[in-house]
């Protein structure tokens, strides 16, 4: 019935898989219709494990999330290199996609998730959260004000988490079979996406990864570096620092010609209800140089959902809006991911190649 | 007499000389004793302006300064080109040296100088203020505690500011025969000391600059990034960005194993009487990924005199030690400069090599 809430199948029991469970039942227009995992007890467990109510189907295969003719609409947090595959048989069935970052393993293989569901005019998303904040559009109030915020000249982006014994012994992201990207895919895709969006998603003109790439064993990446050119002269640059081996960073700096922007929370705010940075426009230095002209000004920005959950309400939202309305698919949501997928291909070409130069 | 004020000589009246001598007249172990420029009466309009107290003498030449038995140490803002000269000529008439960063053209130059000074014996030290602010010392406290704050992993400095259109025509920065290392002397310097400082004033193994250059007509360096790196695998990598072409940043992060520390006015406080950073210890995310274990805690730390007092303070208490007690000179400053001196060439060399690799 039009209007109705989104019903969401989630494919697979990811441990984020738990934070979209919690995303769906708090997003108004969206509700939990099924869940598949490769058996039936798996989902059970998961169920009875996140309190998910009983009138969630529970299958036993991710084939039969697809089948289910009342999902509207998947969420698929599977590992990277199963994404594709899942990704494209839902589209073809029809079904809305909801894809957890890095979106695909590389752009190529994006490309046919992308042209999946433009055949079937499903709406796409990937699940990068951070976007979905009312901060994020606060400050890009502020970044996009190009008269008063001038233009950029510098970025940095640290994206750097320190997880237990456990993840680096058995997590996908350390197997390159399943997950080729390691650390540049899970938080390196935050770093890029964070410097295209405040370069209004202009491409980089150049990017190139530093030599102080880190990987284990088994050849997954668990740390690196990488900066990236926009302008002929490669006049504005932007550094980030993605790592399994760091303490949790989630830095976003923004160094503009008449002001700055600070954060160090950009990816998973601190707290729920409500998430900072600063802002400096146009300091100056007092007489003598003994102190700045204009303080920082912390901008405290509150949510009335978490960002997971309004993540979820933006895309049920376009999802009502095609299912009810005949409305098309929202393309911004896939070019994102896309010029995303783009410069981290382009990243992980420079690392395969000894930190050379990579044009786009 | 013992435990008399060090008399200071000022030799040039760069703007910067203005906020020394408001540093000296502050620093209860020193006293402005004598100014020299090219001309009596630029001195006498200087002294003017500034207030200066009547019973400090003013020279007519840079070499009086010098002749004037009473001086025990010199303060030198002239341009980086005329540094080494002086420098060299004041420490052979035995006079202390304060010298203004960058501490030379090269550090070979910068041996000229501190073969000079240890020769006679003198004291010195360059005029890198933040390093005295008692914020660094408690910031100190943390980052050497590796047991606790872990291994360093990664470190962004910003250094940056956007003079007026006057400093871009007239200023000594801008011109390359007076000047040959424009921001990256004058905002580099800043950066490359904060991460000897953070890394134990251990070197880096290698620096690569950025193709990001800025250049004016003339050839100064109006802006310039670079990378730094230690370990054998170049495992822990430090990036910077210093600019006369973006809006005033001080940036610096550290981010290790198992802390992190921020700040975003290093090397001169938004405010004079207390300066803050953040420190943010062992933070894990919590169950489901919706926030941070532990929030990042602003330590704010007040100090007694402005840093530039305190360091006129503590270079003023070496030489009374030096002319009152026999002591020999710290050889903790020349150290620092050196090894900052030596890095700041290396990336120098990277950038007049195309971005070259240069090994320490």
């Amino acid at each position: 019935m039009a209007g109705d809430p989104v019903r969401f199948g989630i494919i697979g029991c990811a441990g984020i898989a738990r934070k979209l469970c919690r995303a769906i039942a708090l997003a108004p227009n969206a509700t939990l219709h099924a869940l598949g995992s490769r058996s039936v007890a798996e989902a059970q467990s998961f169920a009875a494990v996140n309190g998910l109510p009983g009138s969630v189907r529970l299958y036993g295969s991710y084939g039969a999330v697809l089948d289910d003719p009342l999902v509207d609409a998947v969420y698929l947090p599977l590992p990277t290199s199963l994404r594709a595959a899942w990704a494209v048989a839902a589209a073809r069935k029809g079904k809305h996609v909801l894809l957890e970052k890095p979106a695909a393993a590389d752009a190529a293989e994006l490309d046919r998730i992308l042209e999946a569901c433009g055949a079937s005019g499903v709406q796409f998303m990937d699940g990068t959260m951070w976007l979905h904040h009312p901060r994020t559009a606060k400050m890009m109030e502020i970044v996009s004000d190009r008269g008063r915020f001038g233009e950029l000249k510098w970025i940095n982006s640290v994206s750097t988490f320190a997880p237990d014994q456990e993840f680096f012994e058995d997590n996908i992201r350390m197997k390159p079979d399943l997950d080729s990207l390691g650390a540049l895919g899970d938080l390196g895709w935050y770093c890029i996406g964070a410097f295209l969006w405040a370069a209004g998603y202009e491409l980089p003109s150049a990017v190139s990864a530093l030599p102080d790439v880190t990987r284990n064993s088994a050849g997954a990446i668990l740390s690196c570096s990488a900066v990236l050119y926009w302008g002929s002269a490669h006049e504005t640059a932007a550094t980030f620092h993605c790592s399994f081996l760091a303490h949790v960073s989630m830095d976003l700096a923004v160094v503009a010609s008449n002001g700055s922007l600070h954060l160090k929370d950009f990816t998973i705010p601190i707290e729920e209800g409500s998430a900072s940075f600063e802002f400096t426009p146009s300091a100056k230095f007092v007489d003598l140089h003994i102190g700045w002209s204009v303080k920082p000004e912390k901008v405290l920005v509150p949510t009335e959902l978490p960002q997971e959950a309004l993540m979820v309400r933006e895309f049920a939202s376009l999802v009502q809006g095609i299912r009810d309305s005949g409305c098309s698919p929202e393309s911004k949501w896939p070019e994102i991911s896309r010029k995303t997928q783009l410069v981290l291909d382009a990243v992980k070409k420079s690392i395969d190649g000894g930190c050379i130069l990579v044009h786009l």
